[in-house]
């Protein structure tokens, strides 16, 4: 669904902030708790909390994150889901989250009612109270903003530093291929597989997928080491070729290093136990960089995956990219 | 200073994202505890909380909060103040915050530095580690969220409502001219004043007026009441008539409800030694709905705070709203 209308009775500024807020509030029902646990007032009151807090903040943008094609129900999930992915990837569980909306007076109040019951399903069901939240107009365009406030879930939280030489590497479903799939806006993010994971003494550091296993990996790379990856292995979606895999980004999927002494099949095992329909896969592992490269493996560098700005260096670039959706988050 | 350049390399796209978040970084400093307690992982981790916390969230956006006569270094100071405003209005202090920018590629770096350098002296000054963030495009425009964290300062956490019929209403400073004057951006957000007043028993509500008085007080007024304002009192900046006192917003000031039965003159005497350079008034009361009005008496419903989307519906009316920096917010 397009997000904006000419039509003024049909949009946003038919209603104006005051009634706009009491339909946000209609629309997220008990999603959100009532004042001062939840909107409305000048601040949002949460509980005092016992565990090591995490916080954590990503947008959904029109033309961005989204296009005209995924159903604004999906974008206000998806808002949802991306943040909890990243609580996923540090061990996490939710606590509560805030939203903000900067919107075109022309966005059409019908877009805007299911991106907010979509967001309220997908709150209900990953138990998040929505607390609060901001309405503001900017020219143009359509921004939400979502910060999610969690907690530690396990005793231990686990980071992207930690990996050391000889670590496996692992990694949860498959890769590639996200957009055209819709698993960008349909992906569950991996809760509790990351508090399993931070629970296990093996594990020694974990993060998400997001911009490609190309540019993420290096973060989660210890100095003076490198992936050595097992293309054979890298599991990809169904029609996703290697380059896919690696640089298509969204993926949603967590990736960690596992200490080189644990036994692998044992660990393996226990996951399958716990979470018998999540693949995982150990796709390498990470090996000294001084170490001679054979001659077929893979370069990392040869691949990039996706990053804010890079392709819009000059406006003509700038506008073409802003047609090919997907290639900028 | 106009934030946008036809300059590819003066742009935020002569970077790249992954440069870019290097240099935000280095802007922000000590501002910015290193990772995982800063920027650099997929969450910020925070120490727990033994008080009951707060969170709110508010954005910057130009066009709306600040135009091109404002500069960057303040609009960075901005948008963390009133998200500290917010927070004096329930009696906290903070704790951490996190920033989200969705920027069109032609955002010039020297702006954006600066912006973050203001962020950084402002965070320092109050005490707030910002701990995260997320940087995105967007096609046009320029949009920066801030969620901050705090907690409840002391025993008790201060809300809207409260009051009851009967109460005395007071206002910190003076109220007006918040755009002319350049208050809108040099304010001091009224963290001490809101800890003060959350520790005295006889206040029994509080917020801080930030879409002008005649659109915030409703909010504090206990059912069956209304407020009966004493207009020669009311507190203005100098220039300003009783319209605008009520009506401009942006004034950051805090409105509380004082027990009738509070000696005022004592509750007076304690803030002038707590706060000498703090203005404080009594502006009125709250009284029984049905009790028969004045014939000169102030009918706050003949005024209007600020409302966004309330004067853009249509296309023309935005388009001419868009021009009239400060009637959105």
């Amino acid at each position: 669904m397009h997000p904006f209308t000419s039509r003024p009775t049909a949009s946003v500024a038919a209603l104006g902030e005051t009634r706009l807020i009491a339909s946000i509030r209609r629309w997220l029902g008990t999603a959100s708790p009532p004042a001062p646990f939840g909107i409305g007032d000048d601040c949002a009151v949460l509980p005092p909390s016992r565990s090591r807090q995490l916080l954590t903040v990503d947008p959904v943008i029109h033309g961005v994150h989204f296009d005209d094609s995924v159903l604004p129900r999906a974008v206000g999930a998806k808002l949802l889901k991306r943040n909890l992915s990243d609580l996923a990837a540090m061990g996490g569980r939710p606590a509560a989250a805030v939203i903000s909306l900067a919107l075109a007076p022309q966005v059409k109040l019908a877009w805007l009612e299911a991106f907010y019951r979509g967001l309220a399903v997908t709150a209900r069901r990953f138990r998040v109270p929505i607390v609060g939240g901001d309405v503001a107009t900017q020219p143009g365009g359509l921004v939400a903003t979502l910060t999610l406030l969690g907690e530690v879930a396990g005793p231990r939280v686990l980071t992207r530093t930690g990996a050391r030489t000889g670590d496996r590497i692992f990694v949860t479903g498959v890769l590639g291929g996200s957009l055209a799939s819709g698993h960008h806006h349909r992906f569950i993010p991996r809760l509790a597989e990351g508090a399993w994971l931070a629970r296990q003494s093996g594990v020694r550091s974990l993060m998400d997928v997001s911009d490609g296993l190309a540019k993420d990996l290096p973060a989660l790379t210890p100095a003076g080491a490198r992936a050595e990856l097992n293309t054979a292995t890298l599991p990809r979606r169904r029609g996703c070729d290697v380059r896919a895999a690696l640089c298509d980004g969204e993926d949603y999927e967590l990736l960690f290093a596992l200490n080189g002494k644990t036994e692998t099949e044992k660990f393996q095992a226990a996951w399958r136990r716990a979470f018998p329909r999540t693949r995982l896969t150990c796709i390498g592992r990470f090996v000294q960089a001084s170490r001679p490269r054979a001659a077929d493996a893979l370069r990392l560098d040869d691949y990039q995956g996706f990053e804010h700005l890079r392709e819009l260096n000059g406006r003509k670039k700038a506008q073409a990219a802003q047609k090919q959706f997907g290639r900028k988050r």
